[in-house]
């Protein structure tokens, strides 16, 4: 099963690509969609809305995951990330790819075994959990790894308790139980 | 000149197609895209995308307006508008149709001369610049005429300070003067 996480902003778009077979991960791509300042909004989010599609396509990903808006952000945020948001949830709408959402407790949960862990924490377990040398240099593509190995972590629950679905509902992992059964690449 | 203006929400998206040549306004169309309730963000956001798109080919539009959060919006509020505003955006964007954003007090004031006037009274004056027999039915629709009046009674100045923008360059119009030049059609 190949997901692709992701971290939306309009300035910078992290994403990780991983594929989860059994208890073992395999980074298959990561990185950031940058776009440039002073473009208009509706440029901006037309490239991030191409490269995701792109990385859909080529990678012929069965999910995206993404997180849900962290507690605390202020309302100008929340419009702005909101709006890179709907491009990417768009580009997998129009593939039929489902998207499942992520509130970033349950992502540092399923990454740190700690809810209230910090960046630096969650950017060295995504590190060990995927074998890499070191953190990844950008914390948003570390994000987005991150809320990937969640979905992994979390999806066999996720898709028993939504059945069978064919137009790709949404899924909503808020009320299920947590499961750790991630093992590190490197392991 | 057309401009389509848009009222952005997942549940309901109003727009509002108009046409201004020298100060007469003209309604070509009005309505509210509709998603379905209990499908997934990512498909209704689909929904919106394409609707929006067709409409912006149907009439050739020249740009769409659209308006920036109200104050005192929530944050939840502000992120699930922020999505739908996303994939409006990116429609505009994917034809080089440029977008413009007004606060609602820059509206409020183009349409009744009054930044704080109450819903009722923009949609009473829609109606009346419009040359319709009574305001909309829907709130959605009379919000998204209001911010396309909004536009063509203030694009000359918008035009004229960005100089000529073959790319469609987003113009925030927060700092342009006010004009009042519109005509109602039934005059």
């Amino acid at each position: 099963m190949i997901v692709i996480g992701i971290d939306p902003g309009t300035a910078s778009t992290g994403f990780g690509v991983l594929e989860g077979s059994r208890s073992q991960l395999r980074l298959l791509a990561a990185g950031v969609i940058e776009t440039r300042a002073g473009a208009p909004a509706e440029r901006r989010l037309a490239e991030i809305h191409a490269r995701v599609g792109d990385l859909l396509d080529e990678h012929g990903a069965d999910a995206i995951a993404i997180e849900e808006l962290y507690f605390g952000a202020n309302v100008r945020t929340a419009f702005a990330v909101g709006q890179a948001r709907g491009v990417v949830l768009l580009a997998a709408g129009q593939r039929c790819v489902p998207s499942r959402s992520y509130t970033p407790q349950q992502v540092k949960g399923a990454v740190c075994g700690n809810g209230r862990a910090g960046k630096d924490q969650v950017a060295r377990m995504v590190a060990r959990l995927l074998g890499l040398s070191g953190p990844p240099s950008s914390d948003h593509a570390a994000d987005a790894m991150a809320v990937a190995i969640c979905d992994l972590n979390r999806a066999p629950f996720a898709r028993a308790l939504a059945g069978v679905d064919p137009l790709g509902a949404s899924i909503r992992a808020s009320s299920l139980p947590r499961r750790r059964r991630i093992t590190g690449a490197q392991t």
